[in-house]
């Protein structure tokens, strides 16, 4: 399987990079980069797990949300720069559902296959919820209903509001996680150990490297793909809404998805979780906030008003990970709960 | 007791069919049909709890629960075909809120009375909570949103992909308790073992006779008690959605509330909670879609769209059931709570 | 610290009378209420901690909840009888609020920074759930939703009875909590004993003496207060609607902002939160139904319906105590997060 994904960076790379000046037909080059993409997540992926065997499973899966994401911020501020505000909103939409319900769903389901019962630190998952139901459901609903009857001017005062709240709690949670609970909250210390006495595949020093040319190869594809989107949406029949969500979603997350199902797979569900529900605050607690503050240089400012469907996505979706996930336990049958409801919303952008 | 019920049935049913043939007055009638459905609900509570005896709890409780919901479905097929679609909705609503809200609140509340605390599988609990949150709140709001937007083909296409996905998680549901993940979640293993050992009533055969008889009859008259709520609700002055809320729920869940009544007053909480809550998500998750599929049969196609005040309300009972019945616990409080919020509903729609 | 509060009380309640009877300027009054107030709130909170070591920690803290919201009662009575409907709903939206949030929030967050854990009894959370998704949820926005199809003599008879639905049910809780199951999900009497062995600063009857005093002046200042919001709201440019939300919130709760904190710094967090959340609840089911209800005998009544703003924030806050309480452990980011939402909600009201 590694051998494949080699041969298809090495074969990737220079397609894209070529394909790219030549102007090939966007179809072509979408599948190319789609293909380069979740190659180069394998890699990260590996890279990552790596790290997160010497580093210990938290800041592993954080370094994981951090890459991941960091493509993300870097396509969005693109867009945000051509006004495409609506576009910058839908595929915050995408990156919250798709790491809640398909990343998620899909680790839970084939770590289930393998497994009965999977478990996962109960406190994280608290702490956790608490999160999704502030940053997802307090601070998105909220500006939601009141912009109804404010002036634009205030939901934008409003909105810069929240995002700089958002992000001081966001950065006050590292300083919980990392520094002033550190490890208050383990109670599975056998079972850390256990895994801690694996070798790492490699080094630090070279699992750093891959990763971080990953990354540019990542943002550089990644950033070509968002180009072709346009034919490819008028070909297949997509709306934005709908390419916004989903397919920017599923690509621009593919290294999330990767490492986690692999992660699931090893058992390692902590780290697992890790990855999908932290991912998922980082976007909608650092990543929005902070998209929100950069718009205030470009023409058009984005204010943190979702439109009703997408906030409604976000809202059940959160609910539906905090009550799943409240037990500290997985099992396939909850990996399919989540994937149905991903199912649903996916037809209901394409639809809309 | 038993005595009464079985003058009622011997009674009910005949006076039923004369009665029907006769044309008599529809108030007459709808009281005898109301008396007929309780007492063959009796007769159906001892056969189900006969089978849970010699079947355990799980099958007994899947049993009770299906046989409660055909009444329902046979009604429903009727209205559909008349194009009644707002009837078809509003009973569904109704069947969601009365085993939420009624049968369960009176179920705690009367065993409750008699026990200080009364438990049951708290892995059954969660399952449960997940499915509620999945099947009532997911797969009820997001059609309802995206609805508003979305031309009325599309509503009704999506309405079938929703369908077909619930209907795909029901069974995927029942592979996952009745197959791969059997036994895996029984923590009381003694309390059960001590259950079993009580003699069942009645014997397998005679169990499945008078169930089958029962249903048969309730059926019959259900189908003729329909008829009569137009006039009944003119003379009362009940709203058409009242009826279809309140009334075709209590009545049409009756069996039901007889045996988790029973259950509960006898200690099984597991029985009584399966037979309240897994007969909503049968209601949510397969009677419901399998409407809308077979509804495409009809010149009048229904989505799974519901009126605001019922999407709220069986969102709230939802959000409610999962909050109460999150620790595997009940006490006469937690029933009374339940009722309230049942009541506080009933009031609503009875002045809409 | 006492002896700054005995020098406020000794100056502030006879400046505060001298002030109000010579009319001296709104700004300089709306000063010296607050702060005589805030020491009278010690005072209150002095007493009741003496009280509550005599009486235990429930009794405790429902004798603090009732005080606090006594004041608030009889502020709320005086504006209804003015009609002024809108500062009623909105001060009942911030005393909700500012418990939920704002009084929990520092509780959690200053009780946290000296202690890594705090624990509460895990099944008065559990309880305390249950009732506000009731109170808050469904009896708040089930008239909400129903009231936009209904006219208005209807909704205000739906007011009238989820009142007496809220009212009934509140008195139920207190019979569960008190008497049928008083002691019976006890599980801490070793840490209980632990406290039970302090001395009670004040005797009982010192303690009711100071208590019942504290109450009467904070009630006379309080209600001078109201009358300078006007003209302070217009100097410092905020809307009625925030003062109603946040204004009057802080001040009026100001006796559980001090006694919960003094609690939560000592450890005490049963009775910290049986302050914060038993307040909210009293609020939400005893004195707003009781409102509704008193204002039938004046020329404007008051239906049960809140503006979209005030009832999206009260769900929210509400789902997210659910969530962050119900493991029955606090810490100080549990608290940060309850009052970052706070201040979003500030903001919004503010800009409204």
């Amino acid at each position: 399987m590694n051998k494949v994904f080699m041969v298809l960076v090495l074969a990737g790379v220079p397609l894209s990079v070529i394909g790219t000046l030549m102007h090939w037909s966007s179809i072509i080059l979408f599948i190319v980069y789609c293909l380069t993409i979740i190659a180069l997540a394998s890699f990260m992926g590996r890279a990552t797990e790596s790290l997160a065997i010497v580093a210990g499973p938290r800041i592993g899966g954080l370094l994981n949300a951090t890459f991941g994401n960091a493509v993300e911020l870097i396509i969005s501020i693109f867009a945000l720069k051509e006004g495409l505000i609506g576009v910058v909103l839908a595929s915050l939409t995408g990156s919250v559902l798709g790491n809640l319900l398909l990343v998620a769903g899909l680790s839970f389901f084939i770590g289930g296959l393998k497994y009965k019962r999977q478990t996962f630190n109960v406190f994280d998952a608290r702490h956790n919820s608490g999160l999704l139901m502030f940053g997802v459901i307090v601070a998105f609903v909220i500006p939601e209903i009141f912009s109804q009857t404010m002036p634009e001017s205030k939901t934008l005062s409003f909105s810069v509001g929240i995002s700089i709240i958002l992000i001081v709690l966001y950065l006050a949670a590292l300083l919980f996680k990392l520094v002033t609970h550190r490890g208050v909250y383990q109670t599975d210390d056998v079972s850390e150990g256990r895994h801690e006495e694996e070798e790492p595949e490699w080094g630090k020093g070279k699992a750093i490297t891959v990763l971080l040319l990953a990354t540019i190869a990542v943002a550089y594809v990644s950033e070509n793909l968002v180009h072709t989107f346009e034919s490819v949406g008028e070909t297949f029949g997509w709306s934005e809404l709908f390419i916004g969500v989903v397919i920017v979603a599923i690509v621009g997350n593919a290294a999330e998805h990767a490492s986690a199902i692999i992660m699931a797979y090893k058992n390692k569900m902590d780290i697992a979780v890790e990855i999908a529900i932290g991912s998922t605050l980082q976007v909608a607690m650092f990543v929005a906030p902070l998209l929100v503050l950069i718009s205030l240089m470009f023409p058009t400012a984005m204010p943190l008003v979702f439109t009703l469907p997408e906030l409604i996505t976000m809202v059940t979706a959160a609910l539906l990970m905090i009550i799943i996930s409240n037990d500290g336990e997985t099992n396939w049958f909850e990996g399919a709960t989540l994937l149905a409801a991903y199912l649903i919303m996916g037809i209901g952008f394409y639809l809309l």
